[in-house]
């Protein structure tokens, strides 16, 4: 009934050795039985159920540990999966998800992204260079409105136009309408160009509603789906990404997502790494979106390349995806950030579009110019 | 279109005064426009769209800002409304939700618990006493074993029976045939003792799942759900709370949500009254499960304190739900608990119940015996 595969969760842990230890130690408690361990005797519970510390070692600033869990735990189930890793041990200060390894056996049932960095790529036709992401904004604005603004950015050369992710179904611009006229500004843009640029809508949803405005962007010709994943949990991404009906690419928003990482200095939540690169692929993001380095947010530099890490980490069958850096990011930051991540990348250009001058159009050329000559 | 109608959310911010005054700034634009300020003509957008400051006040170790929103931009969705409460901001330090303040107008759309503490106490046939929440464990166990577990504990007087958190549709004790064997054990059990205990399944499981399960789970006879809707989606629990076809009380629990609050103290996250209290009501939560201070976990009384008044501090037609302190509670600890909650409380004991010897009956009437003559 179990088959003695383990996938090993490594955690970072604050205190004296002796209490980094003892935290070890309810680690593979809580996380899995959450029962007095003196009162289990010898068998499947104990020997298999129970988490397992594989490796227990000093860092510079606490201690690492390694803890193996036994996959059939997890029931398959992406849920499940996220409740052994952090579950319980969330509300514990001084314990810190580090990284995942996930054997074949536990990552089988998973799909993953459905396109991944290559998949995009070829649906967008771009080969190199790293692609543009433009959101829609702002709120207030009427479905008419934000469709001139998607049509203007598909002119101006913009491979994913995007709702702001605050956009959902507000009375000043109602979903249907506004994905409607989105589509259609992108298509006659693209007609226009010839190009192949995509109109990315906010499904970030009602429990109820997102699988029905997901197949309605569908029909009505978007190109990929917004989510938030920390407001619809993280398994309704997967599912939308997973979905053979809807088969579009899946961003993934980081809005109610930051508490996980805000802390991640005092040795608590999800490192980046985890959070933003393996957890996000596993949830099915074909791009991760989050704030770059130097913006108005507070990410390092040194945080930033590590979720470039672990969007391309090998993960078995699980593909590798963009990091979308943005929150703040300007056409000057430009350089610098293709230093930090290279071509495999999605640059999100927010607010910082509309300053550089009153025609859009020109502003959106001006920031694809920065990256043409990388192709 | 917009009706002028706005609804609070105070926020407690770090920093000097003219830091933290920057921040409250910020936050107006960041949680609904996420756009140049300065770009922003005169106008619907400026005037109504965009957060506005109401007061701003020194605390004794920061400051305190209450900063309100047109209703209109949340779409009437939870999903949306804590996007504009906690969205992007959660990703900057510094910045901790502390409460809400919602106008009948805005809570309209949301039914809330459809139990909440008088319907549960009329449901359970319990007056005044504290209720009695137990949890099946350990995982490992074979459904026929947590039949049984929940055979005696009902038998023995506990009010609610519930899956352990971890328990989803694992191998060894897959999810129906779980559902069967327990609601079963505890209708066998009532009809003996004459009481009304409940079976609560753990149906956080993955997006397709969760209604089918929920489903089988009535069909079976459960008289309830228990959900972590961290994992699934604070919405997903909503909806499950508000489908009139199941029509059960839904039980929270805070798995993967600790991130919200284990940095609530350096000045950041979700304040404990307005995360497990008033958002966990509007989310559809009957009892909201959270660890008791003085256990295993962190918290410290005065936030169990202050958990307890999120519970019930008016708003507007959503009912007023359980505080379910647990996370290492034992026998010991129940007269102090009583001084702290009062009777309102569901009292939830997990590993402590089996500490207590080998007759898990005996246990079970023990802990009723503590709260009998509280009736």
């Amino acid at each position: 009934m179990i088959s003695g595969e383990r996938f090993i969760v490594t955690y970072f842990l604050t205190g004296s050795e002796k209490e980094a230890y003892a935290k070890a130690r309810d680690i593979c408690v809580e996380q899995t039985v959450e029962y007095p361990a003196e009162l289990l005797g010898p068998g499947l519970i104990r020997d298999e159920i129970l988490g397992r510390i594989e490796s227990f070692e000093k860092t510079a600033d606490g201690y690492r540990v390694a803890i193996s869990y036994a996959i059939e735990i997890t029931a398959y189930e992406l849920t499940q999966f996220l409740n052994v890793v952090f579950g319980n041990i969330s509300i514990k200060p001084g314990i810190r998800v580090e990284k995942l390894d996930l054997p074949p056996a536990l990552l089988a049932p998973f799909k993953g992204p459905r396109y991944g960095r290559e998949g995009l790529r070829k649906l967008l036709q771009v080969d190199k260079r790293p692609l543009l992401f433009v959101a829609l904004k702002p709120m207030g604005l009427t479905a008419e409105q934000l469709g001139e603004l998607a049509y203007q950015c598909a002119l101006g050369g913009i491979d994913i136009i995007k709702d702001d992710h605050g956009l959902s179904d507000q009375v000043f611009a109602p979903f249907e309408e506004r994905v409607l006229r989105c589509t259609a500004a992108v298509e006659k843009a693209n007609k226009e160009t010839g190009r192949r640029s995509i109109y990315v809508p906010n499904v970030t949803a009602a429990f109820q509603e997102i699988s029905g405005r997901s197949r309605f962007a569908k029909e009505a010709g978007a190109g990929g789906l917004l989510v938030s994943p920390a407001l619809t949990g993280l398994d309704t991404m997967r599912y939308l990404a997973e979905d053979d009906t809807l088969a579009l690419p899946v961003f993934s928003h980081p809005a109610f997502q930051g508490s996980y990482v805000t802390a991640v200095n005092q040795g608590m939540g999800i490192a980046h790494y985890a959070l933003y690169g393996q957890i996000s692929r596993l949830a099915g993001a074909d791009a991760v979106i989050y704030p770059n380095f130097g913006g108005r947010f507070s990410f390092s530099r040194e945080e930033c390349r590590s979720i470039a890490a672990g969007t391309q980490v090998p993960m078995g069958h699980i593909k590798t995806i963009f990091p979308s850096p943005g929150g703040g990011m300007t056409m000057e930051k430009v350089p610098e950030m293709l230093e930090v991540y290279g071509k495999e990348v999605v640059f999100l250009m927010g607010g910082g579009l509309f300053k550089q001058g009153t025609d859009l159009v020109a502003n959106c050329r001006h920031f694809r110019q920065l990256v043409d000559n990388l192709e």
